[in-house]
């Protein structure tokens, strides 16, 4: 049971209580958050960074934390989110294990993890939650709020809970709603935690720790965050040097794509939290910002208030498809917003925005270049 | 530990020992087949179908078991396979539990189940062993063979090992090797059965039976045989009604789409071996058409000596790609097949060819009707 918080980072105080859209309310909780560059005195050129699923706050080295980031190519000084012009913050996402509150975290009416008594969290509650630390860091408006993946779900229910709170979005393989594929895939991955033996309901240990699970949750990810294309020419069928194959096991790894995804799923498995894993999988099942405002998504989407939107996908992305992005460029179009999709023929799928910057880093530069 | 035989299964046995082709050798070991339809008197009118992982030989209903089949639309009097034209016979795989010698038989030389006692089992195996089923038949020639998924990569096994016993060749969503996105998924799925403490190095019993590595294993299937698109019209985000929820699981099923993979893996996880499952998917992970014959996938391809060939494949297929179908067509072609690959807009994705015969079967009837 632990958190895994970024040298560096900054923490905000959500109001106590913070209530629940599904029920429940938080007491004491924080929301992790880091910065780069400076606010203007206009207070005009803010950017919010909402990030996928496991990502922290830490997207880029800075004063408090000189790693590299997990965009770091992305984020900093003449870079894409050129940190010379604009004043960039990333939260980590409510329920998250890496700072803010999340089901690893204490609570403080028993002095012990949440754990599965950690209240249902929902897309909308993150949204709140990051709203909350640009009010407690006295920022009004934004320039533009960035969502990736999870983060451009979080960014549309942020957009329509707090409507005209930013100028422009850039939504990044991102989605208005989820579809059946990948709640298929979420919920197997789910599944595959709470098989775990060790999951035992959620009161695992570091001793007895669901291990498996995770494992096999986080490879089933790396398989639908990719592509069949990348691999093809990345891997093919070379197979594992002979004192790289594991002891005696008949079935054990004999391609280098098997130990790909062994090593990915290694370095996961005891750097995020089981359950927190749970439970923001599962926000993202539910998340409908049609069902948001009883309406259809398209209607959600045309009720948005934003001036100017990029929605940016990748022909590979089978987890969040291509005419997700569109249907995001569609409705805020619909709605009066200066938006459009642009469609990248990346092949890494859907990690793309994390690794093809030469693709990614020009889009984002150009649209953040042209507010 | 149990084999599932179809009623009307007929039985031929193979040369004993049967030499596997990465080492070891079977004793008494069986194939198990139908037929529907009569040989004419010149033989020229036998079509062979080789499945895929786990059906058996009970393609369509016939006077042994009038029991509907798994291609029952496909084959029949006046279907796409015409019955009152051809003489068809369907073999179950090597390495299957279905009748056809696999881990879950008896091994002569203990009284026992082999289990991990099988030896490798590779697609050649399962060619050369179908290719005996022929011979004991009297068969010397085929008019054509068909086969579909891990039953196209038998196929072009049969065709490199028997050159010119077939005249005519359909290859419905193979490949003539397996590709690193697809090897990715089925290591996924043995790893499961793997994990599952009552796997117990294949050494189960039904009372302690791998059901959860089995269920895991099988939903990750149903997600790669079928496609997004299909689930998008089909499920959309509709909700479980309450009373068909189970029980008080706060992560528990919810939404239909994981409903419908649940009653898929209910219905598979006690009808098919685990064991066979294993041999039978890592078969189709070594196997390469190139390397069977030390040259390049499209060299292999191109040494295969047919006369006509159809690849048909699916836009929507994930786990044998469109471009596996297309490769097989062009590797034909170059040796000098009339081959042509034929891609359908069906949403199915890689089962396609078991539920959409609105397109399929057009297909294969004109192909079969101009031989």
């Amino acid at each position: 049971m632990t958190e895994f918080i970024p040298a560096g980072s900054r923490f905000v105080d959500l109001p106590s209580p913070f209530a629940m859209k599904r029920g429940g309310a938080l007491h004491g909780a924080r929301m992790a958050y880091e910065t780069w560059g400076e606010l203007n005195a206009d207070g005009d050129n803010a950017i919010l960074i909402l990030t996928g699923l496991s990502p922290d706050a830490h997207a880029a080295s800075n004063a408090g934390n000189p790693e590299p980031g997990w965009w770091e190519a992305m984020l900093g000084p003449g870079k894409p989110i050129d940190t010379d012009r604009w004043f960039v913050l990333c939260v980590n996402t409510l329920g998250s294990c890496k700072g803010s509150t999340g089901p690893a975290s204490i609570d403080p009416a028993t002095g012990t993890p949440y754990r599965l008594r950690f209240p249902d969290l929902s897309v909308e509650d993150c949204a709140v939650a990051a709203a909350h630390v640009l009010r407690s860091l006295g920022l009004e408006r934004l320039a533009c709020v960035i969502g990736n993946s999870m983060g451009g779900m979080v960014a549309l229910s942020f957009l329509q809970q707090f409507p005209g709170i930013a100028h422009a979005h850039i939504n990044i393989s991102g989605a208005a709603r989820a579809l059946p594929f990948s709640i298929a895939i979420r919920s197997l991955q789910r599944e595959a935690i709470r098989l775990d033996p060790n999951w035992n309901n959620g009161e695992y240990s570091d001793e007895a720790y669901p291990e498996a699970g995770m494992r096999m949750a986080r490879k089933l990810g790396v398989i639908t965050y990719r592509s069949a294309l990348e691999w093809d020419g990345r891997f093919g069928r070379v197979r594992l040097d002979s004192d790289r194959r594991i002891g005696e096991d008949p079935f054990g790894l004999e391609f280098e794509v098997e130990s790909y995804l062994e090593g990915h799923a290694r370095r996961f498995v005891r750097r995020f939290d089981p359950n927190c894993y749970l439970y923001l999988s599962r926000s993202m099942d539910w998340f409908d910002l049609g069902e948001s405002c009883h309406g259809t998504c398209e209607a959600g989407l045309a009720k948005l208030r934003v001036n100017r939107a990029l929605a940016i996908g990748v022909h590979t992305d089978i987890l969040f498809p291509l005419q997700q992005q569109q249907e995001i460029a569609d409705g805020l179009l619909a709605g009066g917003t200066d938006a459009r999709c642009l469609q990248l023929p990346s092949p890494q799928g859907h990690d793309a925005f994390l690794v093809d910057i030469a693709r990614f880093g020009p889009a984002v530069r150009d649209f953040l270049d042209a507010l």
